[in-house]
């Protein structure tokens, strides 16, 4: 066995508790190098004869990528403490594997060797709110998606999806829009909408903040928020805003006196600043979003910026009663600022969603102590790499996956935030050449694998457009312009999320390895007691998929042809898929 | 090359900011496998042509363990922000490693694949007490160090020294002992206490606390405390108090409130039951350290339980000025209490050293947010296993103590806290079956090492003593028991480790690789200017050891006999040693 591939470290992703009894573990070793892991384990004090009292419990190889295979267990520790290592076997050869080295047998006389899971404290455990699990989300960008108001329309603004959308131009989008389509939303049937920035900003898009306490005047005031609220909670969708706390806009108040009064502004320790005057050429002089002079980064270890923006994070929760904060470039903010806020927006409403935008490794956000989630660009990556792209393979978007998956918590996937499109990317049809198929298949994915998916707006009709702005049109109200069928198939993919619990969080998510079938790939989620199974022709040309023994010969359920039969062997067509229960 | 081995994560020991500019990255390599590492990094957001703007800076292969190269390189990312790859070299084999995994050259259309440290906010930058790293500490269990004032002996106080210690037996120690000795620590050296508990308790270690607002009376009062203080502050000696917050003694009030009044007990919910009445058979029907009825776990959840200790941690800083909290059992009390605990604390004495005790692997509590520091267990174990049990050879002690130090940030290890022995352990003396030269061999190390090391009181003048009790005899103040020899040994080490700032933690160190010579093992600290050079000779036979070629032919200054000379081969004693300094 190859020693050097096996690796573990305690907390993270490698020993976490899942919930306030459970313990996960998980190791990993190089690929097809081992045969069988048992976890040995014990609790610290238990002693019988001056020898170490231990138990043994066998490990389940639950995943592999490129280079490894990962094997998971769950135990529930009675007293709360664990020590623990693991015995690997490959053939004759048998090794035992702590946190001081390897050893020929489990050593017995101390406990010291062994790693350690100290105590299970229920306040430690990562927990997002309950409701996201079964959440699907809808992402609106709100000039574009429906204008309810014309009121508030600012100087200048376009007919309704009269032209392409530019940087700069305005039509009138605005939240009395998304109150009146609110029985559109309900009929897709999502259940939860995340909002592109809606404060007080200059731009089209508001990433560019004047004032974080007041709604932008095109898209209304309090009052419409505070309906657009009830309306959504009504109809039992949650609602997510947008807090850009990295930077703020060129036109926020307090930028302004800096640039006007320089090193006597009574602001200047609420930004980077390194000289005076202020000055973007060749480069800012104050540190910035990316080296944007319009966006300059706010110095968040500054206590009156910190309490500025915590009360933001509150007040928006207190007055208007939202569910979820969506946190802009999280990355670059500091740990310390995202801990306070987390304690004291859960401390209002303990179920609000924290989600960062990170799109690399987050695994020190998600520890419990700070974000719920982030958005899941990896994933996105991996489609998009796999369907529009075609640089992949469906074996390399497996491994892929399956690496993206244990650099997290079981708690932690559940949670994650799935997208394939958004207000900063193509729209996903475009990505795929105009193939619907692609995208059908991308959106079966996207709403029967684990975490809470997202949707851009405009996609489950068939909207197309290139990097933004293009991807930002206005949303098409003209039903003669609306794919109905690509609308129809996203509709009863969420119907069915709703319906059969481990198409989403139930269950836990294992890939057939991939070499089992040529052109078609396929998971399972099961939750020990019922399994779904996922299958994918990659192929424009039609598949024949041998379904694996342990279901060959079951009466299985085909959850989307509605049809009850004997599996055996499942034939798709070209770009086609299967949900089938057992 | 073997990619399996290649392991690297952002933050913890992998990635890490050191001060507020400085960016320590590191990797591990298969030993021996890779011959040549470079950083390649850039900033996110530069770009030119489509094409990402990187650097590349070459990594120093500056540590191996048993299976491991570990690599290193320090960056000043003008930005503060970070994106990074590693391209390894074997000879023609060339390979770029990145989070998105191994690709034959270093891609540039996308900074999506690499590693990112998003920004360097100094905030989170894991920053001790600057007066740590330079101190010497002390160990001190009062009950057995000096009977100061005779007036506060508890009843049945023995004569000093007159029996062997027992797990019940009182002596008469007390607070007014260390003052009237404070000239004798001065002596020695030392410039920092670490006194286990002080507070009332029942037994004679007090680690069963009674009341965490009172001093023992054996000990003296308050006022007893405050000129201890003092008299210590006055003399350039830091004091550390130690903290038992995992678990409270059985006649803590609240406790013993909850074993009469059962579930009626208002302070039921301090404490994990699950029960009553209350009973400790078979097992205890609540929650204890290890499986001891009489030391009940406190709920550290319960904000009335965290308030309490809050004000504890703050009271004894605030009314008192102590310089430091050794937290008892730190690792089964929550992360959060600790974070909290932090923030409190250092909100009074941002300067306070916070040191936990955790014997494995302590990533997660020396993050930034938790500890300053932890016991270092490993260090004593490697001590141990070489010198006194004869389990290792020197090769394997170098393996083992750079596995640890590759554990953990460079900042951390600074402020290790290492030790040799304790209230906890036989006497070193004892350990090494009365071998004075083995001794003197360990202070040479833990005097010249990295960290902030500790000696345990009575050991720096031979005293001896199997595990606990027998390790926590009265303090000999009898000269003619006192080994002078040995005191002088140790007294030569912290005048030199204070006048050399190298011997302690000005550079970094590094060991001579292991098989450079048969009996002597070897390392090295530099700051890039002047290095020291420490050399041991683990035989009991004389040795020659030829100095590598970096240093041949160099002025040298002998630290211990002040010689100066052109450095060529030393003469090594059996078992002897040499401090040299280019």
């Amino acid at each position: 066995m190859l020693k050097e591939a096996i690796y573990h470290r305690p907390k993270d992703n490698y020993a976490y508790a899942c919930t306030d009894e459970e313990l996960h573990i998980r190791i990993r070793t190089k690929k097809k190098d081992v045969n069988e892991v048992t976890l040995v384990y014990g609790d610290q004090y238990e002693w019988v004869d001056r020898q170490w009292v231990t138990s043994s419990i066998p490990m389940q190889k639950s995943g592999s990528d490129q280079l490894f295979d990962y094997w998971s267990v769950v135990v529930n520790p009675p007293h709360k403490r664990l020590r623990y290592g693991f015995i690997l076997k490959d053939g004759a050869e048998t090794i035992c594997f702590t946190e001081k080295g390897f050893y020929a047998e489990p050593p017995t006389d101390d406990t010291a060797y062994y790693f350690c899971f100290p105590y299970l404290n229920k306040v430690d455990v990562f927990k997002a709110p309950e409701w996201v699990k079964d959440t699907v989300w809808y992402q609106i960008f709100p000039e574009r998606f429906a204008n309810g108001n014309t009121d508030n329309d600012p100087a200048g603004t376009l007919p309704w999806g009269s032209k392409a959308p530019t940087p700069s131009n305005f039509f009138g989008g605005d939240l009395e829009g998304v109150i009146k389509n609110i029985n559109y939303l309900k009929n897709l049937g999502i259940s939860g909408i995340y909002f592109t920035p809606i404060f007080k900003a200059h731009s089209n898009h508001k990433y560019d903040t004047i004032d974080y306490m007041e709604i932008d005047p095109q898209f209304g005031d309090k009052d419409t928020l505070k309906r657009l609220v009830e309306v959504c909670h009504d109809h039992g969708i949650k609602v997510m805003l947008d807090a850009v706390f990295n930077h703020s806009g060129f036109y926020f108040e307090q930028f302004q006196d800096v640039l006007v009064n320089g090193e006597k502004s009574r602001f200047r320790d609420w930004f980077h600043l390194r000289e005076y005057p202020l000055s973007a050429n060749p480069l800012p002089n104050y540190s910035t979003f990316a080296f944007e002079p319009k966006m300059p980064k706010l110095n968040t270890e500054n206590p009156e910026v910190r309490d500025y923006l915590l009360e933001v994070g509150r007040y928006w929760i207190r007055e208007f009663d939202i569910d979820g904060w969506r946190l802009d470039v999280a990355n670059e903010v500091d740990h310390s600022f995202w801990r306070e806020f987390r304690r004291e927006v859960k401390a209002i409403k303990p179920d609000l969603y924290i989600l960062g935008e990170i799109w690399h490794d987050s695994m020190p956000w998600l520890r419990g102590d700070q974000f719920d989630a982030v958005m899941n660009y990896p994933f996105m990556t991996n489609i998009l790499n796999l369907f529009a792209k075609g640089t992949i393979t469906p074996k390399q978007f497996i491994e892929n996956m399956t690496n993206v998956m244990y650099m997290y918590p079981h708690n932690v996937n559940e949670v994650a935030f799935n997208l394939v499109g958004s207000h900063d990317t193509p729209r996903i049809l475009t990505e795929c050449g105009g193939d619907k198929d692609k995208v059908k298949q991308i959106f079966t994915i996207l709403l029967s694998f684990y975490g809470t998916p997202c949707l851009y707006y405009g996609d489950e009709i068939g909207m197309e457009g290139v990097m933004d702005p293009g991807c930002r049109e206005c949303m098409r109200w003209d039903e003669d312009r609306q794919d109905k069928d690509l609308f129809g198939h996203v509709q009863r993919l969420i119907s069915l999320r709703k319906k059969y619990p481990l198409l989403a969080n139930a269950g836990d998510l294992q890939f057939i390895p991939p070499d089992y079938h040529e052109t078609c790939f396929a998971y399972t989620k099961s939750d020990g007691n019922k399994t779904v199974l996922v299958i994918l022709n990659h192929s424009p040309e039609p598949a024949q998929f041998d379904l694996p023994a342990e279901f060959k010969g079951r009466k299985t359920k085909n959850l989307w042809t509605n049809e009850q039969y004997e599996a055996s062997t499942e034939k798709l067509d070209g770009r086609g898929f299967t949900l089938l229960e057992f």
